[in-house]
């Protein structure tokens, strides 16, 4: 057992996270960046910040969200013109239906709302001019936030990276690397990418579940350009906190790796940072990425298949010579 | 008396204060970061920004004033129309109560200036046409401008950090050390983190009151990420210009920390920066910080505490080595 | 052959792409400095980003765009209301032919896409004030959009650099050095300029087509202000992965240079960048660039001549001297 | 004269400007920091950029140059109206003079413009109903422009630093030095704050005018905050290229002084960037600058008095030692 050796590596944990922050068969890192964390002790609505929940609202949900919007304020201003009766608006029959009736108060209301105005419709009473006059300036002041949000959602600045789904356990240079890999899905041009990764190891000591963060050294930790793939490469050599780890090791620790990748975008001009994490679960000991991309058939060009990202197939690891000096460790 | 000694050390006065910029009993920097400073010999119109101003104002504050700027605009024009006369705008009856008439002249300018325009009234005569001419284009700037400055209000970059409100002389390895911890209390999350503090004391110099600033060193001054909380602890050892220090040499010196956390925001991709201070006032002498999150019952994610973030309990503090040190340089 | 040689120089492939990535007679990058590359395995808009796109867009064809985004709607509501019948549009006659009661249907449409909303026409059925009140809805929201289209073109970074068009061998300190140069074109002012070029050469080895990355070292990278034009020089000496080239070297090796360039623009107040590329075809051996400004003729300030960004002569290239050398390592 | 040992100090030319960018009697960087500069051989339109033209207009002029525009198209819209004839807007008495058609057109014009559309007026025609359809589009996407551009105003990025006029040769610790000044004139707060200072030296040498650049160390080149006010200060020691200088060799040489700020402003939350420069006319030789801020009378804070940016008294120099070393320099 190598654990005693390796904790004597310098465990810096500047990961934001502390040695007491393990959970039970979880993960501190969710699949997509964010953390696995839930924040108490402050109202929910100062803890929230709506106009960030918005903007990265999944597209139909918030279309809906708008439309509902639309709809609920329009129902509660013809609420208010019904309540004051449609006779105080010129135009409308007071004599119909009492589902006639609102109806066209809620027209009358959708009509003020969006500043159409045709007119045909027209409030002739204080009261019906005065919720006229609120609603108005209720509509202006919505669909300023809307032309914020929709721009917001526009400009909010992403990687649109594709990280593959599996990190790999992989041959590297007659030993082994962890290794995995990521590509940019849209026509967008990073530059200046670098790459951070953070292991997290849990371990017993004591008889007390600690949790050790190891920064990882990588063969390369940036690109000036990131065009085609990208595979990110952590040699499991002997200044590796993780070296001599058997599949059995990297189980019992229950690994995680904690992955931050920021760089230069230039559809946004703006610095872009994209997170992930790749719990035990996901990694594949003893296998290697099969190419993404090739040249195109007529030549012209390179073709990069994105479907390919975590394209995999299992490949025999080489007996790490240190499985004997990990032996010694244990020993002593 | 240690104080001769201190002095000594690097007094690298690069806080943008100056060594004559004390103020009695009040601080360097208020609690929310901003300096307690005036500026004269400008205009006051060339000093403030308005804009930002109006990013900075407090929610409810901000809505009431739009509300005004609405009602003021549209009292202002309604005024206009209704010195010209009523029987200008048709669809108003001009034999109708002063009141009345110009409830009607304020109702047409709401919905000029809205842009509704139902018609219903409409101006019948040059002098109102043009008025309103001049009040719907007014219309359509104002909400350009609240457009702009929703989205200002909306996207301002802010760091959401919450800072514990005192900070603590805690123990810390063997010795003592100067302690305050932060976390976030929206759903953002911040990476690339820096804190940076400095230390402001003031001495009396050959019957000059000065002020002496020292950047204060880190144990950490960085995290790459700030997932929970941070305890920042600047170790007060033979390095720390506050080396020594008793209770007293703290009070006389009206010590203020000046505090200042940079980071790279996700929400905003930005970067976010944040300010407070401690005063003397606000210092704790002999006390350790309590922990603020832990696992959740069950078991799948952490939690953080943010009502505990200022939570910390006595202790008893180490008698620093030093003072017999101390004591020999008081002697020579 | 000095290919072998070469070789062991730093072959760091940062460049984001790999090395097995060249296309036959084509370029890595293109001219405008995006990469020459085709993305599969994702729906087409998934790999697409609409909004930018039309940031990209040329003017002209925005314009036109907007336009016809502008009839679409308005044809597609107006059938709509043709559909339903224009006796549910209050005010439009339904005893006129076809293509006028169509084109009042499109001219009540407009109105109320665009919340003019005069109210001659008005829906006078739930039907078409239905289709109105979404109307009237979906216009908001558009120009909501428009809105923020205009303003990301207005406001979207960029360096307006206008590059020569070709790369010169020229004479350099008594040897030879690769150039090329830049100048802003726009009233924009860069600071801290930096750029970065990588030397793209492709070999055969072992009868395999290889593509290896050379990061080329600059005699200035960096201009602390980019006033005038900036003339970026790789001195061609030993510490050069191409030293001692020949004209049919460079031709064999089909070199291609990648050239980013960073700085920092005042008009954004942002990071701006931009990226380049000099084929083989574009590259003149044994020229030099001739003065691009001088002093006006009162003397008050300097003038630059943007025509004669490209503008060269013949020079004669010096012997290199490692030519010797050269043949030594073939012979090795 | 000292001028040929200074010449092998390290001119380094990254200015951005050349060696033969030289003025007669003008300068090379204008008082607000502009380039004095002219490009010619691109169109106009080319050269140019509106947007950010708009956006550093000064207040009064921006909002009559909206005002303008809002008249030019309302002009424009009205006569086409009127060359149709009014008879083809429902609710204009055809019967009236010309001017008052011409006026009641222009209303019309305005209320399709704004979008306010009353209706008392109307298209009955499909010519008018075709203008107006067009008219009511182009106001929406006016004011979505108008809209950018007050957004694009309020928020572009400004260090609002305000330097001292003057530059300074002041005594500095036995020595002297170059200094000016700078403060921040708005309730914005600027950290980290960097400046950079290169002289710009006119010689004589063979017979031609050359420029050296010489970037100026500085006693501090970064501060941390820059709450009060900030001297730059330049030691005229062994180390600066203009060491010795006496009052004539500075004229002789036409010193100028380049100078950019860049910091990060909280305000924006984005970095800022502020230049000047300080031409021979605005050295004074021999002078110091006075205090300009104070504590408070109640001693609560700090006053900065702004208009004391420039306040300074003659001071007598120390007389350099290096006259000697200087003459020795001429004599080899």
């Amino acid at each position: 057992m190598a654990t005693h050796r390796r904790i004597k590596l310098n465990n810096i944990d500047n990961s934001g996270f502390g040695p007491n922050s393990n959970v039970e068969g979880g993960r501190l890192t969710n699949k997509d960046g964010s953390t696995n964390l839930r924040k108490t002790g402050r109202p929910f609505w100062e803890r929230i910040s709506l106009y960030h929940t918005m903007l990265r609202m999944p597209r139909n949900k918030f279309w809906l969200f708008i439309i509902l919007c639309y709809t609920v304020v329009n129902l509660f201003f013809a609420t208010i013109y019904f309540l004051i009766g449609v006779d105080k608006l010129a135009g409308i029959n007071p004599d119909t239906p009492l589902f006639e009736r609102f109806l066209n108060a809620f027209f009358f209301s959708s009509q003020t709302l969006t500043t159409v105005g045709y007119g045909h419709v027209a409030p002739n009473s204080i009261t019906t001019s005065f919720v006229a006059s609120i609603e108005a300036f209720v509509g202006i002041l919505a669909f300023a936030m809307v032309t914020g949000l929709l721009y917001g959602r526009f400009t909010r600045p992403r990687a649109y990276l594709l990280f593959s789904h599996n990190a790999l356990v992989a041959p590297y240079k007659g030993g082994r690397a962890l290794m995995f890999r990521m590509a940019t899905f849209k026509n967008n041009h990073l530059t200046d990418a670098e790459a951070m990764v953070t292991a997290a190891v849990h371990v017993t000591e004591n008889g007390k579940q600690l949790t050790h963060f190891y920064p990882l050294g990588l063969e390369f930790s940036k690109v000036n350009s990131l065009a085609l793939s990208w595979t990110v490469v952590h040699p499991l050599d002997e200044q590796s906190p993780l070296f001599g780890y058997s599949r059995e090791d990297f189980l019992e620790a229950r690994l995680e790796l904690i992955v931050a990748v920021k760089a230069f975008d230039d559809h946004f001009s703006n610095t872009v940072q994209q997170r992930t994490s790749y719990h035990i679960s996901e990694l594949v000991y003893g296998a290697r990425f099969l190419p993404m991309f090739h040249r195109a058939e007529d030549g012209t060009h390179t073709v990069l298949e994105l479907d390919k990202i975590n394209a995999h197939e299992p490949a025999k690891l080489a007996e790490p010579e240190i499985s004997v000096a990990d032996t010694t460790v244990a020993l002593g």
